[in-house]
């Protein structure tokens, strides 16, 4: 058996959260606050059997892999002389990190 | 030296924390805001030698096993015609995770 | 590599994180209520190359091992007759603990 530490972006937590649960994985998500650079991250507890490691990997990878996403440019804060043209900006979203340990005992209560 | 992740019921939490720290058993009690099915659940860390290991999980059980509760069927929202009976219902409260990982060191500063 | 727990005292958070991340350590701050003698700690998860362990261990000490601090006495909090002299106090602030456990994967999407 093995718990999967899964650190995701909050954006990420609730289509992860009902994909991992379709499947029949039980999930803890723990609050988070992230450091620095990681305001906005989820961390979540995911024990799992050795056959079904490779499914949890792979469900995470779907719903949280690092990507580049199109959005609009924000409209300029205070006023500007003529017409404000929103364009297009590609920014980069997800990007999770997952650790996996052992688990010498598991017991369900 | 094992960790000890155990994952319990809010209404569990605090007599399981007089128990532990009684027998000297040093807890660290993380937030949690559970996953769907989980919501009203919260995650204790406790770090303790091999030998006391069996005694950790026996408290957690004491505390925490899945038991059935009789209570008292709400009243109704709505008016309805006629005198509300309360009747007794039999709920399932409890249960608990609990996964032991080893450790390899460990430091109290 | 490691995974690296330590449950810190709230007031040593924000310098170690400075000096982990300063250091390219990667952290995730988990929101932590303490248990009973342990309100206002914090929890942090730090994945480690197994060459980095002890660095990483040695940062943690360096900014939360327990230590002695002169502080004044605090103010009477109803009125006393006569002039009130605050005097130093020393109080034990800082203490760490932490878990080392080894991660049989690690996955950076
Ligand atoms: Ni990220
Ligand atoms: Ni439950
Ligand atoms: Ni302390």
């Amino acid at each position: 058996m093995k718990l999967v530490i899964a650190i995701v972006h909050d954006d990420d937590v609730q289509p992860l959260l009902e994909d991992l649960t379709s499947k029949e994985f039980r999930v803890t998500k723990l609050a988070t606050t992230g450091g620095f650079l990681r305001a906005g991250n989820t961390t979540l507890l995911i024990g799992v059997d050795d056959e079904r490691l490779d499914q949890v990997i792979e469900i995470v990878k779907n719903n949280c892999e690092s990507r580049e996403q199109i959005t609009t440019s924000p409209a300029p804060v205070t006023g500007t002389a003529g017409v404000f043209v929103p364009y297009p900006i590609e920014v980069k979203v997800g990007g999770a990190t997952i650790f996996v340990v052992d688990i010498e005992k598991y017991i369900k209560l």
